[in-house]
């Protein structure tokens, strides 16, 4: 696994139904992302080069529901790195059980936020985003 | 169509980039869903059973950024009523230049609140969803 | 009241306990002070100037729990229009029973988004902000 | 000082105006406060008794703001036990430089979840509020 991090859930993140709201879902994936990015050189390179991300896919799979005081271990997987995008598999799983509460494939683009036109993803930028700190 | 309205972007839908943040296209996406069953007779339906949604897959596709300001008109079309779950097809389009923002097939199933499991979906749920008030 | 909009709450906005969560009063809140000022002038006159708002003090009392399907109406009232910042009194009751669900201050300062620092509210601002579209 | 944190600043916590929104200030305030009780004993006397928490009134001031990737240190200090209520002051400073980006007292009550009435605060109740792991 290229990347993990725990998040508890709190209060806020359950919804009329008692369990997690489907979209604070994707908020707490976006926190495990930066997170992961955090831990390589990405952030310098991107704000050298005045880029950001835009997502342009996410196909999330609700497994299981997450509730209010559950530790969910956040897992993200570099799954492909293409010339104009890169897909990465996010796993959500009870920390205490293992089991699995979602799985997305969150595909983005890397924007030039000069132009708001998808940069190229070439080797370096590939290189930056996967080297550690 | 089955079902559309219209939604304005407010100064906190928008992230760092911007735009719209990619969670909050999904909380909009359910304010539709709700809009739509309001107009049917289906929450009486759920209220009577103890029922309620659980979101189980949604595939959505971001095409364009909305900004602050814009009205995005939120179309939701029924697409296919199994018996066990409903996927229904929702568009966002910029109100103004119907330029589409995002396309999402979202998948649920109808919850048992007391024992936590999935109804069956009958003939008379599906009839009860798509009868207008 | 110098103006006044309803808002119909949804399942995202309720958290743990069953009510709407207090972060969300705010969210909401914004959404009415925004749409307040689509029907003035002032969004135009902010553009012009390349301004913005910037929170300065919030003192909410939340009086009685918003749930699901509750249609709440929002008022909201300019208190104080001082050379510095502004005062609006926000309430928010149930449409259906007049109930006051909470009631808050909220003072602002006009930004000038290229400075960062706050604008001179001058007799013209004041003007803007409250002649009707 | 009773308890500290820290939280840092992601994109989807920014606005239009590039600084973190007054909304999220509260949920993230909120976070803080929930690790405060998961530090003691009062999350199992709440979950013995069937009760949760009710917001009664924040009053937030927005000093200087919070920017993306920001860390931010969250202080709760107990300030007044009641017979009927609490109150805690809330700091949120940035870790690195110490500036102070707001302050909040946020003032609750022990709500009975059968009843929807709010709970004696009784010597035992402060007690297990305060008690540390």
């Amino acid at each position: 696994m290229d990347f993990s991090t725990d998040i508890k859930i709190r209060g806020f993140h359950i919804d009329v139904f008692g369990h997690m709201n489907n979209a604070r879902y994707l908020e707490l994936m976006e926190d495990a992302r930066w997170q992961y990015i955090d831990a390589t050189n990405f952030q310098d390179y991107l704000t050298e080069h005045n880029w950001g991300f835009a997502v342009v896919n996410i196909n999330i799979s609700y497994k299981r529901p997450a509730h209010n005081g559950d530790i969910i271990t956040f897992e993200v997987n570099m799954k492909r790195m293409g010339n104009s995008s890169m897909t990465v598999d996010q796993i959500m799983k009870n920390k205490k059980t293992g089991v699995v509460i979602a799985e997305a494939e969150v595909t983005f683009v890397v924007l030039d936020l000069a132009t708001h036109r998808p940069a190229r993803i070439t080797e370096e930028v590939k290189y930056a985003f996967v080297t550690p700190k």
